[in-house]
């Protein structure tokens, strides 16, 4: 083992199970919290029901309600009852509708320093601010961590971020994660843990932390850590929660893998341009352009400073009658803060639009702009349509210039206005009265889930095949992200719980008739990309939906991790160029021959794929560990895990998993 | 001219530009205010853009946004940016999205004692909570008296309803209001202005008269009309605007064409049952079902009152993990009362979900409940579906039985809880720091509509023709509401401003394919129905749509107020049963004719129409003004309005609705 460890490898090594914590090899991480939303939820509680769960043994697993609030039919309602119900019988905390963004209120209420945390959402990494080991993944994985199962990712390398200084009046620490953007873009951090260090820390509260972790996934990064101070303790003391603290500090003279530095003094506002969260200038590159809706919230910026620093810049000016300035409150104690010290009634004064609390418009869930508009807003992504309308211009910006620009109308600095910037200071936080989120009920196992005529079960499928002669439905290019796969928003989110029916809008960013074309292909289809495939979301439906229409295999340049782990456990090869320029020697519709194919997943030889329709030989690769070569072999996790218990019920044995089954 | 006069008759004459005030013949109204919410508004923009007006000729217009706020792709927010230049342009006033329900905020705001309110919203009578003579109806009316023209209605029978004693504990306006309803059901106030008189109305203050005129509108009454006296100048004083009241009293002696009593002291909790709003009994007959969701809100609850009730009954309990209690402010003025009061931290404390203010859940934008589950709302409507949720089951009631059930998990009569009754004080009223509603800007008729790809023109149709031979595509029952002709909800609001787009859902509660089957008669068609045809609300859509498809006539045995309107509006004939009876002896498919129509419908006798399927003729009528009878001839109100423009033109004049254009 390494010494001296940097934050990062004492977090791992203190939560290793399986594997050594060599960079890019598999590792199996004990898992503490068990975190999930509604989007994703729902997956996850039929999981553990095909599994056979009855009750989790994660220390602490909490299913929120956060994304799927609009309710414009009975389905999104059905989830809330069916989640409801089963956390309750399966042992877990349960916090409903109206309490606020999942990584939000984990961080209010559950956070703690040293612990790991894994969250069926790609932004539970936000937990790192508060020096948790919070990773976003897929469902499947989540599930099987709720079971007490290792979780299995690549031993990340670490780049450490030195930071000092301060921010100056106007900057914040979105500014400071678009910074990073600007110099990592949206795949720069892949296989990385950043860890931030150093003097400025200081000057960062654990909100501003969590603004700065919360975006780290827009860089592919595994997770952020930052370490737990006392800027970590008065944020639990706030909480009321002082005595969760524990210190987490690097050691004298530990290393990082690769370094880099921010002097916060030198931060100036920066704002993500369409559509990429990658896509980072300085916002005076862009100032001028006329908007139409600002939109203030999400896990990227849900600290109370940031709603106040927006009540204090609009307070007792007027939002112009064309600008719609919508707030979407991260949180309960957030509405209950804002409401006794008086900000809610500035930023009421001046027009802006208050909302219910959660995701909302960060997941196209509402707040669509208009036609041809730009949105500037304080979340963390701007994947082309994510926002509900298409061709949407939106810009990813801080609190700050959000508010700025909602008082002129227009994209605007902030230090190009003319009066002095608010001076924060911490307020009391509001606690409710009464606790909102329902712990859970044990030995309850008996209550039956309730599933509206919307929540489908699993579809099944079989062991992989031994070879394929398919064509390919699809050719993509670079940065596809699950939006582009399977898009989010009012229409298709209620669809989570139904497999078959969310199918239908496969691909639909990329090709409108996909849906179609796969169902003609009753043999199945395989898909190529260019790099970084699936980045973005952890929804496992860009998996799980592709393989019920056939998608036997894709063959990218590289994968985003999570959305290549989701492959993997819905039994899809993720299959890599060997030579990237190979790309160009395979189109739409070549039909794609592979033999031998259960043999050549086992082997690091390079596989060869036959191009029928040209007549030519590629050569692709796995990077598969031995657990992953089994779960595809199976044909899925799921599988898997049924087989291995088959084989341990041979044996007289159980799995961890499926004691309960 | 009858002396001593009620209220109601010397609004009506104050008022009167033409006619004589003989209940049951028309007459024209001045109309002094115009209000508009969005689901309706854009069409009416769109009608006064046929029109060529460039400037709204009435003393106040007012275009609100409360409708369609969730904005699930760009069309809402088109509507938005449409409906903000398009109300400047014409000098309307505007308030934004956020600033509440219409019928509230215009109380708060512009309401005036014994001015005139014509509003393209059915619940426009609220109005008469503060001695306005308020009517809702469709949006070519509240076009043509936003264009100064008079509004055309049937001189109503007046039903005076005498107010005595005061209401007990746990008992408030919505109670008194659903007694009404256990009356009068859905149409038994059909041809009357309510109004409320006696010693007891001291007792009800203007926010209570608000929520009794609001839904006078669910008995077919054409509006509701309360004094102005000392409780008005109350509510005007805490507006700052006591500057406005003027007393509106009943002269001496006068008296009315029905007479009723209500003993506040003896109404008890009462509660309308799926799924209509006359479906009423007291709670006690229904208390110990269980719940899954309580709405709070809408224009049916709309005062502070009704919030802070709900506030302090659920304060410091819990609401149970498996209801959802919504929470839908009817204003910014509610939310920022709310606010420093802190009743918004008693409601969160409890475990409510706050949304954004608006009508939400009322019209199904949003809250749709889940399957099979009783959902307990403070709204005006319960009409099948009208949810969102197929198959609802939707109960209304009071703000004290929805907060009591909302702790129970059960309908519960707020009388059986155990502990003291709220007592209310009216606090003082929060003003916005800056006004938030936008006054016309004069003289910018240039600037360009803003017409997103959604937003289409008005269609044009052709003049009656002199007979037809139609199928009949539709045979339906008693007290067809216009959320079964055309429904609302968050999937087909937002095809509001597109006639061609929102058609797909004509009648599609009562008939799946009725599109499809229109689309194929292009000669057109008819549709049979029993009594009280098109209740609920006002939108036009209901006729409009009809008539893009085909539609040529209406046998009804009997039509709600605005319904009958809008159809003659755009050309629809509404004919009658002279024998309810013949009902039977029309079925679905069979084919009428009707010669020498254009004759027909200018003479008092009855029209023979041949039901040539069974070789039986049967006797319909009319009951049309002279003004209607060209409007039919012309086929429909635009069409009328530009004939009559022609000849004016060639006589050298301009109609005053044209002097503009």
């Amino acid at each position: 083992m390494k010494e001296p460890m940097n934050i990062t490898e004492q977090l791992i090594k203190s939560h290793l199970v399986t594997g050594a914590m060599t960079p890019g090899t598999e590792i199996g991480l004990h898992i503490d919290h068990v975190l999930q939303q509604d989007a994703t939820g729902t997956l996850v509680m039929l999981e553990l029901q095909a599994m056979g769960l009855t009750e989790v043994r994660a220390e602490k697993a909490v299913q929120y309600v956060d994304h799927n609030l609009l309710q414009t039919d009975f389905k999104n309602a059905d989830d809330h009852a069916f989640l409801q119900v089963a956390a309750q019988k399966m042992g877990y905390y349960y916090s409903r509708a109206g309490n606020g963004i999942s990584h939000v209120v984990h961080m209010e209420q559950f956070g703690v320093p040293g612990k790991s945390l894994l969250g069926s959402d790609s932004h539970s990494c936000a937990g790192g601010g508060l020096g948790m080991l919070a990773i976003g993944t897929g469902g499947l994985d989540v599930a099987m961590a709720a079971a007490g199962e290792p979780y299995y990712v690549r031993m990340p390398k670490v780049l450490g971020v030195e930071v000092t200084g301060k921010l100056s009046d106007w900057v914040s620490a979105k500014d400071v994660v678009l910074e990073m953007l600007s110099r990592y873009d949206v795949k720069g951090a892949k296989g990385y843990i950043i860890e931030y260090y150093g003097e400025g820390l200081k000057n960062l509260s654990t909100w501003d932390r969590h603004v700065i972790a919360n975006m780290g996934t827009e860089m592919g990064a595994t997770s952020t850590v930052f370490p737990s101070d006392e800027r970590t303790k008065e944020f639990l003391s706030q909480q009321g929660r002082a005595k969760d603290w524990v210190e987490l500090k690097a050691d004298e003279g530990a290393t990082y893998d690769l370094t880099d530095h921010i002097d916060l003094s030198k931060v100036e506002p920066m704002i993500a341009c369409p559509s990429s969260p990658g896509n980072v200038v300085p916002v005076s590159e862009v100032a001028g352009k006329a908007i139409s809706q600002v939109v203030v919230g999400s896990s990227a910026n849900p600290g109370y400073r940031d709603f106040w620093m927006v009540s204090q810049i609009v307070k007792d000016r007027q939002v112009p009658a064309n600008i719609s300035l919508d707030i979407n409150p991260s949180s309960r104690q957030t509405i209950q803060t804002l409401t006794i010290d008086g900000a809610m009634g500035d930023l009421m004064g001046s027009g802006a639009r208050f909302h219910q609390t959660g995701c909302m418009g960060c997941i196209g869930m509402g707040q669509a702009p208009a036609s041809g508009k730009i949105s500037l807003r304080t979340m963390p992504r701007n994947f082309p349509g994510r926002s509900g309308t298409k061709d949407d211009q939106v810009y990813l910006c801080s609190p700050e210039t959000a508010a700025a620009s909602a008082i002129t109308g227009k994209i605007t600095d902030p230090r190009s206005l003319k009066f002095d910037c608010p001076k924060f200071k911490e307020p009391k936080v509001v606690k409710s009265g009464l606790t909102v989120i329902f712990p859970p009920k044990k030995n309850d196992s008996k209550m039956d889930l309730e599933m509206g005529p919307n929540i489908k079960p699993i579809p099944k499928f079989g062991r992989l095949e031994p070879e394929f002669q398919l064509p390919v439905l699809l050719k993509m290019g670079d940065n596809i992200s699950t939006d582009e796969i399977l898009k989010a928003g009012a229409e298709v989110l209620p669809l989570r719980s139904n497999i078959p029916a969310i199918s239908k809008y496969a691909y639909q960013a990329l090709s409108k008739d996909f849906y179609k074309r796969a169902k003609l292909r009753r043999e199945g289809h395989i898909v190529i990309a260019g790099e970084n495939y699936a980045q973005g979301s952890s929804r496992e439906h860009a998996a799980l939906v592709p393989k019920y229409l056939g998608q036997k295999a894709v063959i990218a340049k590289s994968y985003a991790r999570i959305g290549w782990q989701n492959l993997i456990n819905f039994g899809i090869i993720p299959f890599e160029f060997e030579d990237s320029s190979d790309y160009h020697d395979i189109d739409e519709n070549d039909v794609l021959l592979c033999t031998n194919l259960r043999e050549a997943i086992q082997t690091d030889k390079p596989i060869l794929i036959k191009n029928i329709t040209i007549n030519r030989e590629i050569q692709v690769k796995t990077r598969l560990s031995e657990r992953q070569v089994r779960v595809l072999l199976a044909g899925g996790m799921i599988n898997d895990l049924k087989e291995r218990a088959d084989r341990s019920k041979l044996k007289g044995v159980k799995t961890k998993a499926l004691a309960g089954a």
